[in-house]
């Protein structure tokens, strides 16, 4: 029996989410479509992260035991043979049998993206989150910066959420600007149910003007989500890198 | 009644082309409609190129006259506002009686991209044309260099597509590699039914050895469309802006 680790790549627009459900399309249950054809076998597939409807991956992570004999150097291909093509594993491995994809990662990078222009994309849609007014970046890099280090971040989690601790660390904010796109760069050892997607939001807030960047510490602080910014788009949000 | 100039962006994927047809969605319908919702007129639209199916544009050009009320400055916003979001229009302005997006256009420059990688990618279909298999960049930028200047490009045109002269001048031909991505820019006086995809596929042999780099003048001078490489597929292509 290996453990086999893979690396994974989609599309999120036509899935909803990650994460298995009986009536509706989503990765996870294309992926043990597609295990189950290649191998035969019905096995457990587990993912680092549950990205909802919309939200992309570049690097997300899954494993699962299995008695395959295909190679596992043509287990890419051989899956990618009868994944759709919105889907593509991108590398597999035999790893230690103790390896988990969830429980053994010890951080995570997303990405999120957003066209800040008058005008939308028609080849960016689905991709970027398109915002058309003005964005002081210098305002947002200086929020950002309040984020990084270990803080309760109730506020940054969607209403309903029920993890047992709402304090993470965040090892990494960045903001960059790319043309007329601004990317933001996420590390944390974990993240709450839409943390990404609020800590967005509520930078645009910062960048637009309803909140001044210093503002940010209360908002982290007050630990009630009525204080943040607005849960932005899943379709400009990428899971870019698990971290073991 | 005012001239007015277009400049448009689209993803092709879900257009059967540019070019108008009864009883299939194309760009150029889709226009037409949005055009008639916003001015109530039944326009006569010219588009600078007519691309096929599967290509897309970032900076296709249109010209239609109109004497609507509607502000130039508003007209991109109407526009898009009834138009589907996978055609954006960038850019409106009013110009001289006698523009005209085809017959006034001095050149082109068109967009190829080539995902030279093991294994697709997911976010990336539609997008680019997937080539597995090795490519050397330097044959090609030197295959490449042979293309520059006027020729009779009959190699390099669809069979059975009839225009007048197949003497084109090209004026840049670049390969640029960008990370697993080879982008080629073409800009050229004007260009024959499928040349652009022609002069990739051909780069393509001389990539991957079938053809030496050398060997693409013979190619040329053969005006013999047999004797140059594959017509690549058409969503790798980009229509990327028109020069007047």
């Amino acid at each position: 029996m290996s453990n086999i680790k893979l690396i994974v790549e989609y599309d999120g627009t036509h899935y909803h989410g990650w994460q298995y459900q009986l009536n509706a399309k989503t990765v996870q249950g294309e992926m043990l479509k597609a295990i189950k054809k290649i191998t035969g076998e019905d096995v457990n597939l587990i993912g680092a992260g549950r990205t909802d409807a919309g939200v992309h991956a570049i690097g997300q992570v899954a494993n699962f035991k299995s008695n395959s004999s295909v190679p596992i150097s043509r287990l890419p291909y051989a899956l990618n043979s009868v994944l759709p093509d919105d889907i593509v594993v991108k590398a597999a491995e035999k790893v230690d049998d103790s390896f988990h994809a969830r429980k053994s990662a010890i951080g995570k990078e997303y990405r999120y993206y957003i066209l800040n222009s008058e005008l939308p994309s028609a080849l960016l849609k689905n991709r970027v989150y398109h915002y058309k007014y003005r964005l002081d970046l210098d305002a947002m890099k200086r929020g950002a910066e309040l984020f990084i280090g270990t803080h309760d971040f109730s506020a940054f989690k969607a209403a309903g959420s029920n993890v047992e601790s709402s304090v993470r660390t965040i090892k990494r904010l960045d903001l960059n600007r790319i043309d007329e796109l601004i990317e933001l760069v996420i590390q944390a050892d974990g993240f709450l149910y839409n943390m990404v997607r609020i800590i967005t939001g509520t930078l645009i807030w910062v960048g637009n003007g309803k909140l001044m960047w210093s503002d940010v510490r209360d908002v982290i602080n007050s630990r009630d989500r009525s204080k943040a910014g607005p849960t932005v788009p899943p379709y400009g949000l990428y899971l870019y890198k698990v971290f073991y």
